[in-house]
């Protein structure tokens, strides 16, 4: 069959070199890998999966589409404050997958693997008729006790973000839709921010024992820091006009102000969303600055007041901005 | 939307309980567990992926398709010697799956989490047109450098098999195809062992030390084998009169001697396959014993002379039956 691997040839071709160098990985030989941990040490799990067509779309170029699932997975790692290690990858790929497709997609696998030092620990492949679905378990670590929970929120906590907000989603429509009138450069950098997110994995670890409670922003702003609020028993307020937006972002939404909502909504920004005692704001600002990210003090955490805890967006006047609540895909 | 729930609903309803008290997955909600481990132990990380149309049939019963995911997975840590821990989970669900399903499939978790010991550490849930794709990592515990690998097998060492050969392959057939003048009982022993594998755990947690190679039989006896010759540089020779088939195969066999080739190109049967010295088989013997497992020794390993390390099954009069490679999806 010209063009296709059997999956044992798969294996070695296209996976084993990936796994070449990690002890753990016993070269792929075996069906599970091995990792052992200094006792100080705790192991940060979290999993993601993209289905063709859902999270994607087909045409997506194969490198990116690999380095955009690993990253979405390290930046999990980051909002618990952990370092990445390794993960383990599962493809259930349809049957007439190209060769080329496969080696573009460890190509990009192989360059984030070297950009974040982490290492592929093992895996599954297995046939489907399609929609193709990838998936990631990502294995970072932590000195124990020391992740950063989305449960440490405390009513007078700030709340902060990392980076600007919006560009994913604004991103995405751009990359989809086209906005006529949009600069190129900003086209390019929006686009670029929906395709292949930066997940802010230097400023995760400096961040244990100074943020209260994290997590990374995927359902979008309002919708993690729902996220936080529930799991903390408090409630957040977020004022929108301290949401920091990028340039490219407030240039698309002069063209039409119906963009900031979608900006201030989110959803694929992978930016790092937490809280912080006031007297650690400073120490905060210091590594932020130290990792060349920027953070900023969009709300404050306040008493859930016996309602069910919730994170809403006021306006300068005060008003709740509704239809905010993150992504649900069901 | 009456008999669904939205993703977040879902968690909390199905998913949650079955992470309770286990302090690791942080109760679901964080996008991330965390585990510990005793310095002298090492964690041994397993994947397995199931999919609706290839790996199961649309209308299996949930309760035992979930069961069946995690065993699949558990085999694969009992082959390494290692003790279940945790698992996460990652499924890929039609947006029309039923309440009714969940509740089974997850009902299916529950009961094999208390058979086995171990506790849901986390995943990821995901929507997809179809077909569905069940997605397990497993965990286990090893102390260090105690786990088997399947690189470990030498010239000279003894190949064993647990249980008896062959019932999930003739099951397969006995479940779709049906096989006129079989024995009711039979019928559903080997269907049972087709559908539902009865992974060596405790069999697996005994032969740290004592088997030099193992591997868990899912793509057939000569096909797992093949892995540990591959892994290990050498070959082996199995006679097909020594390995152990159970009453009912024998039955199926007495039908149709055809049968007898399916049976012992196997590929379905959840045993262990490992190899060991000479003078481990008396203390491996007795754990089995202990187990209330069958072990029979069924060949040899040999020196691979030059050639491509490889296994086969030869019949009374020494010609190697063909045909017997295993599985492949592709």
């Amino acid at each position: 069959m010209v063009g296709r691997s059997s999956e044992f040839d798969r294996i070695d071709r296209f996976l084993k070199p990936l796994a070449a160098g990690f002890q753990g990985a016993l070269g792929l030989v075996d069906d599970a890998g091995v990792l052992t941990l200094p006792a100080s040490q705790s192991l940060v799990v979290t999993t993601d999966a993209m289905v063709e067509g859902i999270h994607y779309l087909a045409g997506e170029p194969p490198d990116r589409l690999a380095r955009k699932l690993l990253r979405v997975n390290l930046s999990d790692l980051a909002a618990m404050g952990a370092e990445p290690y390794c993960y383990t990858l599962t493809l259930a790929l349809v049957p007439d997958v190209e060769d080329s497709w496969l080696a573009a997609f460890v190509a990009g696998l192989a360059s984030d693997q070297a950009a974040f030092g982490i290492h592929l620990l093992g895996g599954d492949s297995v046939s489907t008729p399609g929609p193709t679905v990838l998936s990631v378990t990502a294995f970072g670590r932590v000195e124990n006790g020391r992740m950063i929970l989305r449960s440490g929120a405390r009513p007078g906590d700030a709340v902060l973000v990392s980076g600007t907000i919006g560009d994913g989603a604004l991103g995405l429509r751009v990359a989809r839709d086209g906005v006529p009138g949009l600069d190129a450069e900003h086209v390019r950098f929006l686009a670029g921010r929906y395709h292949l997110p930066d997940p802010q994995v230097q400023l995760g670890q400096a961040l244990p024992g100074l943020a209260a409670a994290a997590a990374d922003l995927s359902d979008g702003l309002i919708g993690d820091l729902g996220h936080i609020c529930r799991a903390s028993g408090v409630s957040a307020v977020v004022e929108a006009d301290r949401v920091p937006l990028s340039a490219p972002a407030r240039s698309m939404i002069a063209l039409d102000a119906r963009w900031r909502k979608v900006a201030l909504a989110g959803g694929d920004d992978y930016e790092l969303i937490f809280t912080a005692r006031p007297d650690a704001l400073a120490a905060i600002q210091a590594v932020a600055e130290g990792c060349g990210v920027q953070v900023t003090v969009v709300g404050r955490i306040v008493e859930a007041d016996g309602q069910t805890p919730e994170a809403r967006m006021i306006d300068a006047g005060g008003t709740t901005l509704k239809g905010l609540d993150g992504w649900q895909h069901f």
